[in-house]
């Protein structure tokens, strides 16, 4: 599953592939990303702020298209509002965790509404990890548009 | 000045080459800056979210490098937290803008710690707008970190 996606974000997002953005390990409810620090450096040799930012959402936004692709619903995709907490340096090559909370509120509401083919607005966090150290939280609020 | 900024900023964060992110005009007080659509898209043909915020984040940045280097203080300059809404598709290349507004609170504030030489956070608004409209906000908190 995760060639399929790791293809299809790379054909998609040009920008990942610059990035040297890798999916680890991904399933419809949650995902392992991987980014190279070398081409995201910034002037202080750690990764720059856009560059984590931008992994951490193709992480968040991958996850989300294979959950939605997995149960076949119909929607466009596409990302709302965005919250970015950076909490320590970037130093090296940097992980990206994200889930989706098995028997949520918010994932009853999203599983209800696109039966009905209504939009309907999902969070997603996803974690920016650094040497086994928590440096960014990244909280995106995504939306499912039904046509 | 844009063409020192420019090559800078080229060279310390090479994601702005690959993005194709270039100024249009700078001074210590605002930045206009233009990113072409081709290497940014995602799935739709219209910009990445991720390069959108890049992008405004590296306008922001060099602002405020700009700023400071102008008045020649002393700090570290980093983004603690930042928030972005996505208003509407960018479909075309891409500008951000960003100003310090002279004779604000917050401008006041930075200024009094810097020439004590003492750590003070400053928000800076980025708009990033597309054919004439308002398409995305991104608001960053920036720290100068004095040692």
């Amino acid at each position: 599953m995760q060639n399929t996606y790791q293809e299809l974000v790379r054909e998609t997002i040009p920008l990942t592939q610059y990035m040297d953005w890798q999916i680890k390990t991904l399933s419809p409810m949650q995902i392992h990303s991987q980014t190279m620090l070398a081409p995201n450096i910034n002037i202080h040799g750690t990764a720059f702020a856009g560059s984590i930012y931008a992994a951490a959402m193709a992480t968040g936004w991958t996850l989300m298209k294979c959950w939605y692709d997995s149960n076949q619903y119909q929607a466009e995709l596409v990302a709302a509002e965005a919250n970015i907490k950076y909490l320590r340096p970037v130093t090296s090559d940097f992980e990206c965790l994200a889930q989706i909370t098995p028997e949520s509120d918010a994932l009853r509401k999203l599983i209800s509404r696109l039966e009905q083919n209504r939009s309907c607005g999902f969070p997603v966090k996803i974690e920016i990890i650094c040497q086994n150290q928590l440096c960014a939280i990244l909280e995106v609020s995504f939306v499912f548009k039904c046509s």
